[in-house]
């Protein structure tokens, strides 16, 4: 037998770009997806929860005409015969190829959501992942707009179902047939002076209105001091798009008015005013006003990708970002109609249209208004003070928990009661419950309230410490009504 | 520009071996899996997420130290220079690779539970894929055998908490020390040796005492014909080997009492008697007796692999095969304790034992019980008689969602009836609502009660049928307490 070589010790890390989540991180992130697939459920979508892994063809995009199609995606081939395997980089391309396999076995339309895990194979930043969470709901085969605006109307209620409340965020809509309209009112033909308007409208979060005029005009100068060349378009060529871009009013009519002014003569963006009349007058009508879902022409982010209208969910509450300002918070979810997805797959039209949710960004705002903690409060700990007695402490945690009460007895070794206290501490538990020899022998047990200890450990006088007014001896008959009145305390 | 190749339509398939998900397969696994969280969190372990995606270095069993490193695993490499990346194989390894990493945060003892999908580069077969779930409970850093006596109990306990009642299902235990024992007793020194014995005994399950005796003396033909050699000891050497194996008695004392007589002097064999006589203290103390979870040297799967007490949770009643057979359900989780697997990280010594839970066997276990159907009920379905009232048909629908009904109107084209009506069908919808122009005239709406239409087309008679007893006109006002009626309709 040839004699096996040492193996250096394997590094004990997480790939670039990936991470671990822990106890609160999970179950919070857990309980907010929980909560909007309820809402999804009850609107009448259906679960799906597809491969993680699909054929690079199916995933579209990435196709394998070069040697590593890996482009963006986390991609390997079994031998030089297989198929092109990936990571699903998002929810919508497999829905797109499971409703094209399934279609026959599929109601029509079919709505569906999925949540979970996507993988993006990019550089990654402070903040910024390779494997993140998504939360979709999209409609497939619904060419109506009484689709996208059920969509609308389910992403506020599903904010509103997580915590967020009525006026701390708002669903912005926006149509690209309008856009497509006001070009053609513009009389630009050409795709590539079409495309370039596209690109540059896109900054207009970014630049302002000032800034899109210049750039789609002669050009500008940004921060840096760089000449940016603009589109070359005159002032009276521009002036449509930013009537377009600037055209949202105070009420839904004057924004509809002045969109119509912008498409001219249009039939493309016509139409598309009015699917946002239709979808206006729907929502009305089922109590999302313009206090929830506003008309607002200047939502331009995935306007190059969808085909019909767009949406977008702010956060319009306040935060404080990393150096120290206050800003909005911003986007957290967003999505629109693309029609083409499936017909990659089967040649035939199939209308969809669907609303993805920022998970981590949800999170974060759910964290920023307090409806979330990101700490999870330990279990109460039974100390070990005689190693003999193991079943006489489990016998206390059986209690507690069929009390309710999360509990566990203390498993490392508990020679050194010191580790079990700092154990507790590091384990965020609110109680720790000592029973030594003396104490068995006398009937009673101690209980140590470890959250309002650290309180007066904090700041108590010598004389309030000596009190010890955080620990208690009780009968070991009252042992779960005193630690349920310790947890019930109020503050 | 080069022209643009017109690309193939791409297939619309999941890659070979994988599958998706819909409707209930979806929401009962994630039910039952929360149910089984709640559990684990109640006895104080904590969830951890960690990333699909791992070295291969640090998944272990697969180094890369041949060019194709991903036998058995999903593998990569981005370039020549880079680490080869895989998905996850279970949930064990990279538990090992996170204590490793984050041991200076962590609490020690480490309780976490973990749940989700694992991949396995295998030949996929009928029920076998590569992407399936796992859903685990470890403890890492507790010597003690009091750690696996809590595994064991939390186990029994997630198993009652998702439907398998008390007497359906038992907690097996034994322990691979005793094992050792017995082949030191019998001067068994040979690894060579020692292996075959292991690899002899897992068949027990499969060969039954006779067909294990043969194979550790001479050798047995097989079902097939083919003659299988033994090992090669004599039946004196084998008795202590199948004394083990059947010394599961009829009270925990009796069987303990045999497994001493069996491993003889050797001082291995009598620690793993008392760590199973440990546990079994504790857990009676705890009130988990024989009838819940019972010492069986029997259990053999996995003594390879565990180095000290190993578990097994079996399901007992009777299910009916795919050749019409009654069988036991068998197997749904398995674990045990495995002290060598951080090591490989640190160096240093890191005990640490758990369970995991066949996500789908479990499944399966309460379809069969009728614990969960496998099938959703469907969203009452409103259906669109005319397109103009889209929005009193999401009036209707909006108060049904509000009274807690999971409700949709008809997004498809409404143009033919009966499309709506097989719509409703397929998505499983209870009831149907239809508000045409002559019946919004009358303020009333019609109401069919789909679940009961269909018994009835079963097995109407024409009289029967022509009384339409399936469908209601009631006013608009009494819509949502009509389809109430119907929901809560019994049977």
């Amino acid at each position: 037998m040839a004699k096996v070589k040492k193996t250096p010790r394997p590094r004990a890390e997480t790939p670039k770009g990936f991470r671990d989540y822990f106890g609160a991180e999970v179950t919070e992130r857990a309980e907010m997806l929980s909560r909007i697939a309820e809402v999804y459920h009850a609107w009448g979508f259906d679960a799906l929860e597809s491969s993680a892994v699909e054929t690079v063809e199916a995933l579209g995009k990435f196709l394998p005409d070069v040697d590593r199609p890996n482009e963006g995606v986390f991609a390997w081939q079994e031998d030089e015969d297989a198929d092109w395997l990936a990571l699903r980089y998002d929810l919508t391309a497999p829905l797109a190829r499971v409703y094209a396999q399934h279609r026959n076995d599929l109601p029509t339309p079919y709505r569906r959501y999925a949540m979970g895990p996507v993988w993006r194979n990019e550089k990654p930043g402070p903040g910024r992942f390779r494997q993140f969470y998504q939360c979709d709901a999209d409609t497939v085969g619904a060419a109506t707009v009484a689709a996208d605006a059920e969509v609308c109307a389910m992403l506020a209620t599903a904010l509103e179902a997580v915590g967020i409340p009525r006026g701390d965020y708002v669903v912005r809509i926006n149509n690209r047939k309008v856009l497509n309209g006001v070009l053609e009112a513009m009389g630009l033909e050409d795709e590539g002076m079409r495309a370039a308007v596209l690109r540059t409208i896109d900054k207009f979060d970014k630049v302002g209105e000032a800034g899109v005029r210049e750039l789609l005009g002669k050009g500008r100068r940004d921060a840096s001091g760089a000449y940016i060349d603009g589109v070359g378009l005159s002032a009276a060529q521009a002036d449509p798009v930013l009537a377009f871009l600037t055209a949202r009013s105070d009420t839904t009519a004057a924004t509809l008015a002045r969109l119509r002014d912008a498409v001219g003569g249009s039939v493309v963006g016509a139409e598309g005013v009015s699917e946002l009349e239709d979808m206006a007058a729907l929502l009305e009508a089922q109590g999302f006003g313009p206090d929830r879902i506003v008309i607002d022409p200047s939502v331009v982010r995935g306007l190059g990708y969808y085909t019909g209208p767009v949406f977008e969910a702010e956060l319009t509450f306040e935060i404080t970002d990393e150096d120290g300002r206050p800003r909005q918070f911003g986007s957290v979810a967003g999505g629109g109609r693309y029609d083409d997805l499936v017909r990659r797959f089967t040649g035939q039209e199939m209308p969809a249209t669907g609303v993805s949710i920022g998970v981590d960004r949800l999170l974060a705002a759910l964290r920023a208004k307090g409806r979330v903690t990101g700490e999870a409060l330990g279990p109460v700990v039974v100390t070990v003070m005689d190693r003999d007695r193991m079943a006489d402490y489990q016998q206390m945690v059986a209690e507690l928990r069929a009390a309710g009460i999360r509990a566990e007895a203390y498993l490392g070794s508990p020679k050194n009661f010191g580790n079990q206290m700092k154990y507790a501490d590091r384990r965020g538990s609110p109680v720790a419950v000592i029973e030594g020899t003396e104490e068995k022998a006398r009937g009673v047990v101690q209980i140590k309230d470890l959250i309002l200890g650290a309180r007066i450990a904090e700041s108590a006088s010598l004389e309030e410490w000596k009190d010890r007014p955080s620990q208690y001896e009780v009968p070991r008959g009252d042992l779960v009504s005193k630690v349920r009145e310790i947890l019930d305390r109020p503050g």
